[in-house]
Formats: structure tokens, sequence, C-alpha cells
């Protein structure tokens, strides 16, 4: 008679800057890495992880959703405080739930959320240094706008694809593709089934290059369909980019229920 | 015939976990040593600087205000733009003025404002540890609000100063002693003509004790007329105290008018 596995679902919230990215390397500073040592610890067996998102080096998440299997018996929030306690200050779990044996972080994922937030101001920013974007020449973000409305639908986003990208296709399906000011900051919201390798990054890139005057509104649509990604603009920083959330069909009721997760505010004003 | 020596006045921000404190120490990692090295470099002399606010280890500025005085001659930008290029990421000049040889950035000052943001939610911050403090129990911010008040006036806040404080009086005028909230984060507003060493994190300290039902409103009262450090709660960490707003009397017209300036708002949400 073997052990009874269980699969835990759980959700990660970071700081990027703190780590080498989210996949495990064997230098072990990654988010991957720390967080398996962990719950390896507290399970105190060997625990893998499978995540919805493998966010690169500098980029962060308020709500990166991953999953592992374990014959462990532990109740739930043995994976949360107990593994929070053993976790440095720039990675917590935020919630863990028991889920069965079919459900992935990653290949069930029908819809990740990201969110870019640019200090648009002639000063860099140096209290969020590493948490934001920062472009010194004003951007007008109407124009922005526009530009980035063409991206939403079915498309072939390889001219926004990293060279080392190793997806089967540079087919996306875009949900949203907003961008919005608040004050000084500008904030880039992209909803899409899945990104390609450094997609964000290249999308601000090239919005950047619309809103600054360089190209005109319609660039973006020719870039689009140009499918070539030495069209583009460079990629931009990782510094502002946030994983904010991921959906999972509706029978897996996970906390916050499958839907969007809202980044945390920091009311600083 | 000797040089001319200019007075500069320059508001600065920082991220407060990333230095050992504001004030020079011989190790050299302390906002006030960056500074100096890197406007001593501008200036090619040395450059000796004297602040208004000189904030502990791990606490944070968004409208730091100190001057120098110097034989260099250089446009007003190079002390800004030329020192942030030497600058480490955490820290940046945000704007310099000339003034005359009687301003002093500390003797000068009429007020100083300081923020304490608090997370107040069951799972401690990750992408804000070191930005935030953080306490898990919910705590009654109308009940600390109402605490607070008694602070308002000029009193003897022995109760709430540092063992080794050098002030040569404890007695302060509170301008402004406010506690709300914001979804999961309580804001502190604190405006004085000046405050005790660990003050504010003291009064955080004791503010929470009644937020949490610890102890009755008026325990706030008791405690400042007390005039007894050993009575008070402990310190609160350094994590989410800001320093956000120095006032000079209005013949120094500095950048943000001697008026309060405000934090940067993060807009997450």
């Amino acid at each position: 008679m073997g052990a009874v596995v269980v699969r835990i679902a759980i959700g990660v919230e970071y700081a990027g800057d703190a780590f080498c990215g989210w996949q495990s390397q064997v230098h072990g500073r990654t988010v991957q890495d720390v967080l398996e040592r962990a719950l390896s610890e507290i399970a105190a067996v060997p625990v893998r992880l499978h995540c919805a998102g493998r966010t690169d080096t500098g980029v962060h998440a308020s709500a990166q959703v991953a999953h592992f299997d374990t014959v462990a018996s532990r109740p739930v929030t043995a994976w949360v405080r107990g593994v929070n306690a053993l976790l440095p200050p720039a990675v917590v779990v935020r919630w863990a739930a028991a889920v069965d044996e079919t459900f992935h972080a990653r290949f069930l994922a029908t819809e990740r959320q990201y969110r870019y937030i640019l200090h648009n101001a002639a000063t860099r920013p140096a209290m969020l240094a590493g948490r934001v974007g920062w472009f010194h020449v004003p951007l007008d973000e109407v124009r922005m706008a526009e530009a980035a409305e063409c991206l939403v639908g079915t498309h072939d986003f390889s001219s926004f694809r990293a060279a080392g990208c190793q997806s089967k296709t540079p087919v996306r399906v875009m949900h949203e593709a907003r961008v919005t000011r608040q004050g000084e900051y500008l904030l880039f919201d992209f909803r899409a089934n899945g990104f390609l390798h450094h997609m964000i990054r290249n999308l601000v890139g090239a919005l950047i290059y619309v809103g600054k005057g360089r190209y005109p509104v319609d660039w973006m649509r020719a870039l689009l369909e140009a499918r070539d990604r030495s069209h583009a603009a460079p990629t931009f920083t990782p510094d502002g980019l946030y994983l904010c959330g991921v959906c999972y069909p509706p029978r897996w009721s996970l906390p916050g229920d499958g839907r969007i997760i809202a980044l945390p505010q920091l009311p600083l004003t």
C-alpha cells in the first residue's frame, strides 16, 4: 500500500529584483529554489514546484500560482505560515489549497495578466528603483493606448518574441492591451492566454517609441503584421513588470476564485 | 581675493533599507556618504552635507532636504543630473537650488512630516518588504486615531524618546497626529517642529497596543503624561517610516515652495 499523494496549489508574491528569476538554477538563488527548499523542509521530503509563469530575473509577481505533489500530510496553514517562516523577506506564500491530481498550474492556466508600471518623470525613481521602469521624456499615453488597440485578438506575435523563446507557436490570444496614466506613472495592462519570452517588455519598448513621437500610432500594427523581431524596439527593462493574475477553469475554486487577483496598492499619496 | 562660496540646497529621495542611515560612518555605506562622494566628484573638491532629518537605518525619505557650501561654480542641473549619474539606484537628488548663506537645512526647518505605512494583514508583505511595517492582528484604526489626538500640541515626549537621544529638550510641538486606513494599510501621519530619536517608531508601537485592544484609548494620554519611557510599548520596526516633508520660512522659495511634498503614489491597484 503506497502513501497517499496530495497535490497542493499555492499563490506566491515576490519582489523579482531579489532573485535570479523563477526557474531553478544550480546557484540556487531563484524563486523556485528558495520556495522548494522551504516547502521541502516543511514536507520533510523533497518538493518539486510547477508554476504558471516562469518570470525572468527582475520580474515581480503579486499573484504567481504554482503546484506541487507530496506524500506529506500537513494542515493547509503549514504550507502558508510554516513555509513563510522559512522564506527570505522578498517572497511569501499568500495562500495554499488542496487540488485534485488533474490540476496543473502551467498547462491549465487559461489566462495570465501582467502589468508594467513606468515612472514617466524627469528624475529617475529611487525609493521604487527596481520596482518600476523609468522613462524621462514625457510620453503621450493617448497615442500609446491607441497604438495598443491593434494587439487585441488572435495574432502572430513574432515581432515581439525573444530570439531564445522556446514556445512551439508565436500565436497568442490577447484579451486586453491597455495604456493608462496615473499622474507620473503609466500603467500597461495585458491579459492573454499566454505570453512569448520577453513579449511584454518588447511591447512596452515599442509603445514607448510611439509615445515619444518617434513613430506614428499605426507603426504598431505594421510591426505586428511584419512578424519580424528585427523591426521592433529594444527589449525594455524588467524593473516595472508584474505578474498579477492567473486564471483557471472555474471548477478549481482557488483563493481569488480563479479571477484576476489585484496587485496591492501602496498608499503613499 | 578668495573664491566665491555658494550654498546649494538639495531635495533627496532614498530607500532607507539600502543604507546604514543618513549620518556618515567610517564604512561609508550611509546616504550622506554616497551623496558626499557624488557631490564631491562633481564639485572636484570635498563637499560636506547638512540635512534636515538624520534618518536611522531602514528609514526612507521622499523629501529629505540638505545643503552644502562649495567654491565650485556649476549650473544647477549638474547638482541634479550630474550627481544622479554617480549615485546608486536607491538614492536620487530630486532638485537643487542656490540659497543664501543664512539658510541651514537643519536649524531653519520649521516643520518635519513623517508617514508610517503599516501593512495590517494576515500574511507578511514580500514585494514591499522593508518598505512597509507589518502587523498580522486586525487593528482598530478608529480607536488608534482617537488615541493619537492627545499628542497634538506642545508636550514633553519623554515617554517616546530613545535612551540615547541627544536632544537638549524632550518638548516638541505636534501639529498633526493622524491614523487612517486605506484597505489593508494603516497610515500614521505626524507633523511637528521636530522629533526625538525613535519618537515616531515608539508612538506607532504604542498606538498598535491600543489598536489591538491591549490598552484602552486613554492609555495614550496617561503614557504621554507619565514622561517615562519604561511605561511605553517597544520601538516598532523602521520598515514603514518615511520622511516626506520639511518646511522652511517662506523667504526660501525652495522647490515645493516650502510646503509639504507629497510622497509619490505607486498605482498598483
